[in-house]
């Protein structure tokens, strides 16, 4: 698989996942399986999943549901039936009293019978989209993960759940700040349209360098920062409210859906 | 408030909820406050809400969601703060086990502290629109309920709820069908465009003229019968799938929302 690992662009969701099943890793999936969707992981205990649902559909710029598991099931039979989510993913964050337990390659010996999964889109989707528009992808340049903020603005609660919204970030050029939007507005279901663009400070955002999540990414001279919202918000909930007990893929090492990336699931 | 009832077109919702909470009811809210979005209710407990969400995110078509309310809490924050689902419908049916206990014009006796609220768009916020673009709405002029079918096409199960699709249906001259179609088809939040148009036997229909609930409606010469996804789908589901305890509205009998029926909400 050296071969793959070099060109992870062309692998498939199916040897991608294979891959990540046998424990290797990578520090990121932006740019993985051009063509395919991503997507964030969320797992929490039965009695959690009402709150976890409402939460989703409260906040559908962070949370855009793609999937949701059976208790117990680790299949995914909306976007990848043959896939477990318990094993293909690149790392795992366990969560204990919304305390970073462990990060894992292989989630199994965490994966209780009454845990509900939940899949949410992710910008890495609407990547391809970007740079076939023309839109530099600078993080994928410099081969870091994308760079994600906790920001000053909350989530709208449900029940238990509550939190910063999170948000990942990408230097654009000015004049192609209007295509990012219009590329991305096209997509809901991979968070849409930024929430922000310009000026860090008013989203709370003290240094553009020092991200809570990923990599800082170099800007080019005149580069934007552009914003939008990200499916790690739900592990930034999940470190507010405290759980007992949640799953969540680690921040950029997505798990890869069989769905295309070009049309809404 | 009997010069309203003469003309519950123009009521605003304020005024039709006061009214129903006075104990009023009428045989249909369709055609009531016109500009104003309308909604179906469904309320489970606690223990059954994470099922009913989930039903409602696998079948957006029949169930799309525009309000959860937190349990007991029988103020629907999003759609109509000042309302109170308990009291400003016209009717409730009961159920039990997935029997019909009762129809009731005051659901306050059965409130328990454990019921959360889902209220799901309903079809006739798109007659308005529908009667704008041209499209006779047959049974508000015959002065009638819409006519509802259960058909056999099953919804995607979710938990313990499972159960079949359940469609209005509105005769429409064959020349303005697709109109029909394209303005219903620009809510999404209202069921949409249609499932079906034409022969009802391909939805296991076996007569159009003994709906399931509401009234039959008659045909002009020519009218082709069309169907949508109807928010009655739930109460099928709880008559199929025999939850212990659920509180719905009379079928065609709506919650009366304070949202415009011109835009998505």
């Amino acid at each position: 698989m050296s071969q793959a690992l070099d060109q992870p662009s062309v692998l498939t969701p199916t040897q991608a996942r294979a891959l990540f099943r046998t424990g290797a890793t990578t520090p990121t999936t932006s740019g993985w399986c051009r063509g395919y969707a991503q997507a964030n992981l969320l797992a929490v205990p039965r009695e959690l999943a009402f709150d976890a649902l409402l939460f989703a559909h409260r906040n559908p710029g962070p949370c855009p549901l793609l999937d949701v598991t059976d208790p117990g099931d680790p299949h995914p039979r909306g976007v990848a039936p043959a896939a477990d989510l318990r094993t293909d993913l690149p790392a795992y964050r366990i969560y204990e009293n919304g305390t970073l337990l462990a990060e894992v390659a292989d989630a199994t010996e965490y994966w209780r019978p009454d845990l509900i999964g939940f899949l949410f889109g992710c910008s890495f989707s609407f990547e391809a989209a970007l740079s076939a528009a023309g839109v530099p992808v600078r993080h994928i340049g410099q081969g870091r993960n994308v760079s994600m903020y906790v920001t000053n603005r909350p989530c709208v609660p449900a029940g238990r759940l509550s939190g910063p919204l999170v948000v990942s970030m990408r230097p654009v050029p000015p004049a192609l700040v209007s295509t990012a939007i219009e590329v991305s507005a096209r997509h809901p279901e991979m968070h849409g349209p930024p929430v922000h663009v310009g000026d860090p400070a008013e989203l709370g955002i003290a240094d553009l360098d020092r991200p809570d999540f990923g990599d800082a990414v170099e800007f080019a001279p005149d580069d934007v920062p552009v914003f939008w919202a990200c499916g790690v918000t739900p592990q930034a909930v999940v470190m507010a409210s405290k759980p007992a007990f949640a799953v969540t893929h680690s921040p950029g090492r997505m798990f890869i859906t069989d769905h295309s990336d070009a049309a809404p699931l």
